[in-house]
């Protein structure tokens, strides 16, 4: 689906595309709840059977999610002279993995941990919603009228 | 401030060095909440006197920034590969700019909406807290013990 407003086309990506994009990049922005306040923070992350995963240590996040596991998970690849690019969003529950041969499993992902530290606990975000825009400029400028 | 650990090294950036950094990117995210749960948008911004300003529409976001002004803001760049990059972080109220002389005067910003339509809203992110952190590796790898 797309929709034409002014001088951009913005096209209402498909939940296939949206995990196609997923697949591919490696770091994204998770937005949580930490007493109340939302916070936004970098991750690298894999994707794993439509789940994003990803590695954590048992600190303030850790504890946040466990008390609120509502999160969005958001990509994108904006440029910012031509207001052009995409962006896709995952909401939904996070859980720790706890399960030891899962555990074993994704840690055959390529995945780094980020920032730095021990990062031994494992999370999974549970998709309820994904989502994904891109905008695009016809070439040449306002040539859609 | 540094921190050193394993192989990577962590700096805590100073509140002067996040700003010019803020002043440096033009894309960045909007964490939010929307009816109780974290939203995660990316957003067009500029820097004004250290605020942070950006234009919306009249739609789902404003709103909810209307209902709860307490956002989270982030910049980063990151490197997946080696895991070393930084990231910076806003903290603090969205408000609206209604005052039609300075509407005028941040107009005068190179500030690009993102993504469509007419983004006729002016918002201001009024800073409670500004933090930011790099992560180097040092070269060669391990050469730090």
């Amino acid at each position: 689906m797309s929709v034409v407003v002014g001088h951009t086309w913005m096209e209402l990506m498909s939940v296939e595309r949206c995990w196609g994009l997923l697949a591919e990049e490696g770091v994204g922005r998770l937005a949580y709840l930490l007493a109340g306040e939302p916070e936004v923070v970098p991750i690298n992350y894999a994707v794993d059977d439509r789940t994003i995963v990803f590695r954590s240590d048992a600190g303030t996040k850790l504890s946040a999610l466990d008390r609120n596991d509502m999160v969005a998970f958001e990509i994108d690849h904006i440029d910012a002279e031509s207001s052009t690019g995409w962006s896709v969003l995952v909401k939904g529950r996070a859980q720790q993995v706890h399960d030891g041969s899962e555990i074993r499993r994704l840690g055959d992902l390529d995945l780094r941990p980020w920032p730095i530290g021990e990062k031994d606990v494992w999370m999974r975000i549970v998709p309820e919603a994904v989502s994904g825009r891109a905008v695009h400029r016809p070439h040449p400028p306002g040539d859609e009228g």
